[in-house]
């Protein structure tokens, strides 16, 4: 372990690590050290570019907060979120498909009861959605606990907006007894993932957009189903084919519908246009293991 | 780019980032997403594990301030560090080599003349530091600009110390009109890499221990040639082959030797046991470019 040059040292540090005691963690840092290296010989990194490297790395996470998760902004856009999720043992056709947890989802959101108007203030036109909540043989899932998050007509997040003390477009519910779910919000639209920092700085360098297609983040969960983390799409709508995080399924695309000044869904006279989105959820049986 | 799965993420990834305007930064970064993708194929990584990373990465940005920097920590421990100081283009025989430039070092440090005390209240056994800073044809460089830090006997730099608010064993002086430098100091000690934070817990995980062997830092600059960053490790300790960071050149080991109680190379009469180290740099000269 003296002398080490360039190609001595991956050797050197998976001799270094060869006594771990957790296997799987030897084995993923093993391929790691692998990958990382050879990225770095394979390009004849500079150590002028190192330092940017790390200089990059410490500015993400300078950003990083409570309220702004640049790492995972990071992992979405360089498509490794979208991988990960993807090669998950998949679930038997018919189950809703997931897609990416992004980066604005907030634990311990507000509860809301069924029929309620989770927008909580945020802008936008209003929109009525509702769907059920099933199972993969078609059994009716009551007590789900479902979270919502989405941004407001102007694309931010409630967590985006300066001095905003409370939840807005964000909240969960849970399905009735009969599997049914309903609520009011507002209509997603087409927004830029944030990019004032170091990763927007780095896609605008690699000539991409930051934009993402209108969307309705879901987090369902039951006992006895695997945990669905997922997104509606609003079909139509632009950025479908270009997701800056690839995150678009066709199998999540639907239709939000328009409709004239009226009698709403909840029975309320409503005196502009407003929207309706029906979805239902199939959740996939949760592996035995 | 709708449906991306696990083996499609990567085209995509590289697709959208065809219209990089700088070729360099765009055969970085896919080389980076084609080896990061590789890597998370490779082992199955699983979105718990995905999370973890995350989270991990977090911790690193949230310990990393203006005084503790964990990502080159984490880099020098995955032997990144190493791996890019050694991959550049080697300098020719006879000139000292580099090694990494580590967590430690602080710009804007005090100045100093050649004879001065930079300990500043360090603790630790006396050493007298002398030598010269020459070219490689064997000319003597005046007013080379050399920066040092090192650890107390205690293994702890400045910086790690709470409440300490100036400099300690750190500063800088510049080699004299005839490219000899000379300063006081205190015996390098070895020890252990900060390991109270995130890099050191994946250390422990991984079953290695955080110690590096006793040495000087040195960055020395001088207009006409190469910066050259590297340490002077003592001959005889420990953890000279397990360096936690991989760091120790067999041309950068050298004698610390010990004198009786007696009259100092400064001419001073000392009552305790005091050390010297002989150390002459030799700097490459700048390439052309």
């Amino acid at each position: 372990m003296i002398d080490i040059d360039e190609w001595t040292i991956t050797g050197a540090v998976l001799k270094a690590q060869g006594a771990a005691s957790n296997a799987r963690f030897k084995t993923v840092m093993d391929s790691l050290v692998r990958h990382l290296h050879d990225f770095a010989r394979e390009v004849q990194l500079t150590e002028e570019e190192w330092s940017s490297g790390i200089d990059f790395l410490t500015r993400v996470g300078e950003i990083t907060d409570d309220k702004r998760q640049e790492f995972i902004l990071l992992s979405d856009v360089l498509g490794l979120s979208t991988l990960v999720t993807a090669q998950r043992n998949r679930w038997p056709t018919g189950c809703t498909e997931a897609t990416v947890f992004g980066p604005f989802f907030v634990p311990n959101a507000p509860k809301y009861d069924n029929g309620d108007d989770i927008s909580n203030g945020a802008t936008g036109e209003p929109c009525f959605v509702s769907g059920t909540v099933q199972g993969i043989g078609g059994e009716l899932i009551a007590n789900a606990r479902m979270d919502v998050w989405q941004s407001d007509d102007k694309g931010s997040y409630d967590v985006q907006r300066p001095g905003l003390d409370h939840a807005q477009g964000r909240g969960h519910l849970t399905s009735q007894h009969d599997g049914r779910y309903h609520f009011k919000s507002i209509v997603a639209v087409p927004y830029p993932i944030p990019y004032d920092g170091p990763v927007g700085q780095m896609l605008e360098k690699l000539g991409r957009h930051p934009w993402r297609p209108a969307h309705l983040h879901f987090m369902i969960q039951a006992p006895g189903y695997e945990t669905l983390i997922t997104h509606v799409f609003r079909s139509g709508g632009t950025y479908l084919d270009s997701d800056a995080v690839f995150g678009v399924r066709s199998s999540l695309i639907a239709d939000w519908k328009r409709h004239e000044p009226g009698t709403a869904p909840d029975g309320t006279r409503i005196e502009v246009p407003f929207y309706t989105l029906e979805y239902d959820f199939v959740l996939c049986s949760a592996s035995k293991d």
